[in-house]
């Protein structure tokens, strides 16, 4: 029956668009910081939406599963099959469309998220959402897991960016939504199911996704405090001081710069050590406007004792060497050995009660522990990384990790919050989700998940 | 069967939980403008959450038809019943809290939308959405319709204001997701189905709103253009010269200019008359940011010959008096007699297209119509409404508006554009709605429902 089916698909697509290579494989099934390690019995490689909606209208018949893939950057495991058919987006890469009138730029599944930024600014526009993993993550992966990154604050996630998509749903159907409206109340919004549905309610295909102008006046500074507590008061006053100009609000501790500093590179960003950093980015239309409103924001704060020092960027290359300190938060730890990463959010006003919790609930749990704790404070979202005692041994603290994660998120839930901020749930976190959401709310997901995909073929591991 | 079950809500509401007084109905079951006259055997008012969820779970039950009503300002009479129990959430109308460090507020369902701005202003804060009927329509009205207003071209609809929500689901359970995290990645987000559902997925009973800054600065102006082609072209440098600090862009056709300062009152705006008028207002947090904003992007439009002429109020009063202008364009048509009204939205670059293909196929249909198209340029949505001849016949014009909607809509949907702007579908237009979905897009939308509720209990003759 499988083997009938791929032999269907193979056909469909003709002698190049599929692999049964192992080699061309392998990298696709490898999760990039090898934490998982997947198996496929066919590589797809459409070329068009029509061959993605062959491919699934044929395994939907015969309820064969189907992983899509974009660029393989999910840290979640979603992307990697364990026996699906993976389907693979990276042929149809192609930018549609931009209309710089309608501030509207129309990408295919595959095109990376450095190639949106580019054809945008080729046109004079902005595309507000930046990622680590730019130059690899994909559009396709970049809706399927509704993805956040730095601008979060000012500009939403990937869900607001979106204006329209075109998908494959699991039927095997094309759902051709590519609309450019900032308005339709015509029914259920479709696409909204479908963004951070993680590939399990159809294979989006195209987005049309909304640009912005560019910002000419830019400004960055680096702050020291002395408390995660004062991060979320100085947070309220540069949103006030600043009238919406802020553009990134990053937390960050003493131990994270300081790994950064010496393990990857780069200088004090202030004269002396400071318990907690932030570093603030404000941008506006005006010129100087960003670097007014920075200044605004800064001398309160400094009126109100919430900051101890501060420094702002006088040149472009000062504003990079900052932002490298912040950039450089997880390459810092990696020579530091084994470590339990967790993406989690809280509301804002609670995330320096998180932080503090956190800090000594995994202190309690495994003594000598170090937390490298940064994040996006603007959107109540901390990255808690808790690295294994100095000297310790890694084997140790991986077989720790679950119970680490169990207290982490624990906490996180009990303030409110989320286990999976920005990441989603793939096929590691899926499972833990249950134990946080409420029965009625899993058997309504459930219900829709049933009624769209009544075989479970899309990505059946991932979600609920 | 249906008595019992009536007698059995009347039991769990209490002695003043429930009327079937026909004088205390009856304002509840005509739709303002007198389009929409409903019957209902029970008007529940429930005073909390649990007695909501009392009340669905009995219908669900039985098979009873729910029909859930807000302020009951709608225009497309999604909250009339016909025979259906009449939900009311008039007495639900507490602000629960409001966290300025969260940038949240938490109001329930018949909490009016001028009593959210008042909560909002009391700590500091600004709710950006605004409506002609804010001291009637309500959180739950808004959040089931997706409302729109004046300012979605800055912050968006309704949609992008909801952190979470508080739901009666059709089977009677409460789905409590008021969250107020700005990033949560953990499965399909519920209450994006929600928002927009017409109350044909559960009952919205409270909702978790995002706050914004107050921006000191504002500046008001309106333009005279020779064509509406000019509207988009200088919408696209207000944009680019603001650097994002537009928040209204409001066009208005000479005849409802006309219209408004005759039948309404209010002075010329401009010194000479002008086939179409652009209103823009800015906001920044710079103090004369606004001011500036616009006066850059006025004067690089004078250079590019886009406006005729343009004024820039100097007073709050003078900026009120502009507004007024554009708030009288619905007021100063009703003495002129009939006229066929559509709420439509097309890509921002065709809509000056959209009006001149539009106003041509009227006029073709039905020579001497008058055409007042005005709206939110900004968003592509525009409201285009079509008056009888001048000493015209209003019931000849009544019974030409299907067929006049129909030429409408087709332009509209001709040109990737919605026949439900910001209004919703409701009963009048559900059924045209099917026109111009695809067939997989409606029985995605129609499997969801079924799924959520099997009984079709909720507001059933609304939507797919």
């Amino acid at each position: 029956m499988i083997a009938a089916t791929l032999d269907r698909i193979k056909a469909e697509l003709g002698p190049d668009g599929w692999s049964e290579d192992a080699d061309r494989i392998a990298p696709r099934l490898i999760e990039w910081r090898g934490r998982w390690r997947g198996r496929t019995p066919l590589l797809a490689l459409p070329r068009s939406t029509a061959e993605v909606a062959a491919v699934v209208r044929l395994c939907a018949e015969a309820g064969v599963a189907v992983t899509p893939q974009g660029g393989n950057t999910g840290l979640v495991g979603g992307q990697i099959p364990d026996g699906e058919v993976l389907l693979s987006l990276e042929r149809m890469r192609a930018v549609r469309e931009v209309s710089p009138l309608d501030d509207v730029l129309v990408a295919e599944a595959g095109c990376t998220l450095a190639a949106v930024h580019e054809a945008a600014a080729a046109h004079g526009r902005r595309f507000p959402l930046s990622l680590a993993s730019q130059g690899t993550a994909t559009v396709g992966g970049l809706v399927s897991t509704n993805a956040g990154g730095t601008q979060v604050l000012r500009y939403g996630t990937m869900r607001e960016q979106v204006l329209g998509l075109e998908a494959v749903l699991p039927n095997g159907e094309v759902w051709n939504g590519l609309k450019r409206l900032r308005k339709d109340n015509t029914g259920y919004d479709l696409k909204q199911l479908l963004i951070g549905a993680e590939g399990t309610l159809g294979v989006v295909t195209a987005a049309s996704l909304r640009l912005q102008p560019i910002l000419p006046s830019r400004a960055v500074a680096v702050c020291g405090l002395s408390s995660a507590h004062d991060a979320v008061a100085l947070l309220a006053l540069a949103k006030a001081e600043s009238g919406g100009a802020v553009e990134a609000f990053e937390l960050m501790g003493r131990l994270g710069v300081a790994l950064a500093l010496r393990n990857v590179g780069g200088r004090e960003p202030l004269a002396d050590p400071h318990p907690w950093y932030v570093l603030i980015e404000t941008a506006a239309g005006e010129p100087g406007g960003a670097e007014a409103a920075l200044e605004r924001t800064l001398a309160a704060a400094f009126e109100r004792g919430l900051i101890a020092d501060a420094v702002l960027a006088q040149t472009e290359a000062q504003a990079a060497a900052l932002w490298a300190v912040r950039e450089n938060q997880s390459a810092g730890q990696k020579p530091e050995g084994a470590a339990w990463k967790h993406d989690v959010s809280v509301p804002v006003s609670r995330i320096a009660d998180f932080i503090v919790r956190a800090t000594e609930a995994v202190e309690r749990f495994r003594p000598g522990v170090r937390v490298v704790a940064f994040g996006h404070v603007g959107d109540g979202n901390v990255h808690f990384d808790v690295l294994r005692p100095d000297g310790g041994d890694d084997d140790r603290h991986h077989a720790d990790r679950d119970e680490g994660a169990r207290i982490v998120h624990d906490l996180a839930a009990g303030l409110d919050g989320s286990i999976s901020a920005e990441h989603g749930l793939g096929t590691m976190k899926s499972a833990e989700a249950l134990r946080y959401k409420s029965p009625a709310e899993v058997a309504a997901l459930r219900a829709v998940r049933q009624a769209l995909d009544p075989g479970r073929i899309m990505n059946p591991r991932v979600l609920f």
